[in-house]
């Protein structure tokens, strides 16, 4: 083991030098550099701040300062942004090559209308603090919502992740959902449609799928898959990639934890789905499904108690 | 798209400046300023250090050394959760208004009775190691179980918010709490009361709810939910928030994965519920709880491969 | 409460100090340093992007600054993982007292054979991120899949944190399985043996216990357990911990979500357990094992909206 330690050094970077010429495709080499994640991060804390002015603590907000502080972190949010969103298209120019004025163009519209949409979310964000709010017996405050619920964090992150999905910036949005999963445990595809005043409680494992629809006022628990049932392959057997796979879940309709739904289905308006329910047929308007409780056994454990 | 910049952002920040008018209670103006999460992150960190000296690896901690580093961070954590504590109470001062003194006072005696309670916390920790250790096949060590175990920590940081939750510290403990349940995906409410020698396993989406009673040496294993069933509203139907809603849990009472434990019902001692089980009614002593399995079909896959 | 604060400290820190003394295992006093989570965060990282170089966007990495920046990083974690490695088997030594150099010997060999083995990851990675692309209809290249699937993060880490696993070096390996957790909701103990082109889908809630064994090829949804149905113990009452007490998985087996497969059975190739399914025997090959569903009962919701 003593060998010198420039050996083991030079002998691996060979070794890998050869690895990087054989697997491209899981390496990013003479490609124009790709966006990075820990600036990202930290555009969307600065969106988050923009859309909740003061929730972060970071400094004081009053009314006299406020013009100036929104106005910097707009400019701030729009530059940094900006940046990466090029990154991201020139990247993808690398693979379906295009005109590098179109990638300029390209993000500078994707920034202005994201920015032009702030205030529209923080609209829909009011309906959705609103509703954990009234949901939850355990919330002491709307403004304890907005602070520290991870389901509204997750919804918040959403509601801007879809805008730049809706004008198909490449890697960016996924990359703002996995931030988000990776801070809340709630995996919502920036894909998904998603109405107003939806509240995710707990929302550990809560999965939400690329073509879910979701109406207004839906309460969804904690590890909820909106899922999709099979994956339709094409002659070659590739996936199909662009179709309605997940189900649409309309007005008012309450989740239970635990519930998995697959497939293209719809669950009608006012329904509830009852804890654990494992569904993959439409639910008719005004219904509770409920899953038949499995018959339970009751027995003395007094000499397994180590034994399941 | 080549508008001048300004443009984008100054009409912006006009329609953001009419929606904070608008939707109050998503903004935090002209409040004194809010507790910082990143400032009570890094008091929770000095606090787990404190509990467990040298556990952090960040500094080597000698006979010599400890009453000086402890005493030191015992000062640093002082005066940091002071003033995040003080900014919580002066928050809701906005609210219902109180003389300035009273948010000095209590913030003062929140530090105080917190600080008082950290070797009996230590204790209490040891206990919960110890169940650990002893509770799981894949622990090598106890030390193994301080330095890694994602279980250990929420409890570590559930035992510190909930005495702030005693207390009645606005914002905090909820801010603590996710904190936890942002990094280990243990979700207990700041207010559940717990004993001795708890140990949750894995802990991946574990919900623990607001009014939940845990004994002594109890074990969970992750996907468990202590949940309510449903949540009683008064005459305006609004939620009634101070009632007791979930599961009482007696001692040495073991509750294996995904289990669901649904209103305000007890499982008496030394009993246990098998995975998977969904729970709405009392459990006796000294049971064993199992969900008769669902019978299962067992078909050739040969062509359905892709199909669930 | 306006006692003066040095009472308060200094009274707390006289109880912790004799809490030092009574409770040990709790706390690392004049034992070496323990390695440092921090530190084997930034190690990881780095050994992520020498695995995928580019994939962090933190740098753009070109033909010609390829050897030089991948040289660099290489160094640098060969001296930061090689310092952790031996801080963690130096405070072995503190329990099973060994030869200073040994402890040497033990950390060149561990950094060594992770370098050495990594172009052979790399090689088992593009097979992983193959899975996921092939898998997953909402992945829009394999470029998505590297920068923001938390699944295949968790195979990279999970991957490096195995061989320091089977060198036996002590505490790093769990920190390293621990972070991947934090990060993405997956729990893979670094002792799992785990096959080619493994696919974990979503991820949050997945549990993969120690002496797990997976095939080639198989795909895994969020919310799956491969756990221990009981844990033997032997005369002494005491868990006996080396054995395996958890399932294998053979070639071309999926799992759907939420799937509980618990002890040491084997699932044979090419089969599929459904969602929910909850297993504890053998399934032969090409088998596809779905539960019944249980019988549901649809009502309607009318005057029960608030009631589960």
């Amino acid at each position: 083991m003593n060998k010198h330690p420039e050996t083991l050094i030079s002998r691996n970077l060979e070794k890998l030098l050869v690895s990087y010429e054989q697997h491209r495709g899981t390496n990013f080499i003479d490609e124009r550099r790709l966006p990075e994640a820990v600036i990202i991060h930290r555009v969307m804390e600065d969106l988050l701040e923009i859309l909740f002015p003061g929730s972060s603590g970071k400094r004081e907000i009053t009314s006299e300062n406020l013009p100036y502080v929104i106005g910097d972190m707009l400019n701030q949010v729009r530059c940094a942004l900006k940046d990466q969103i090029l990154l991201a298209y020139k990247h993808e120019c690398k693979i379906i090559s295009c005109r590098e004025e179109t990638c300029e163009f390209n993000a500078d519209k994707a920034v202005e209308t994201l920015l032009d949409s702030l205030s529209d979310i923080r609209t829909i964000l009011k309906t959705d603090v609103k509703a954990f709010y009234e949901g939850d017996p355990a919330a002491s405050s709307p403004e304890e919502v907005v602070i520290s619920y991870p389901g509204l964090k997750a919804m918040a992150i959403h509601r801007i992740a879809h805008i730049l999905y809706q004008l198909k910036v490449p890697l960016i949005p996924r990359i703002m959902s996995e931030i988000s999963h990776s801070q809340t445990g709630i995996d919502i595809h920036p894909g998904a449609v998603i109405g107003d005043g939806l509240m995710i409680d707990h929302g550990t494992g809560v999965v939400i799928g690329e073509t879910t629809v979701i109406g207004r006022n839906v309460k969804i628990y904690q590890g909820v898959t909106l899922g999709a049932l099979s994956f339709p392959r094409n002659a070659c057997g590739s996936l199909i990639r662009d179709q309605k796979r997940h189900p649409t879940i309309e007005d008012n309709v309450t989740i239970f934890a635990h519930a998995t739904i697959l497939g293209n289905i719809t669950i009608g308006e006012n329904s509830l789905v009852g804890s654990n329910v494992w569904l993959k047929e439409d639910v008719p308007k005004n219904t509770m499904v409920l899953s038949e409780q499995p018959k339970m056994t009751f027995r003395s454990v007094r000499k397994e108690k180590t034994d399941i």
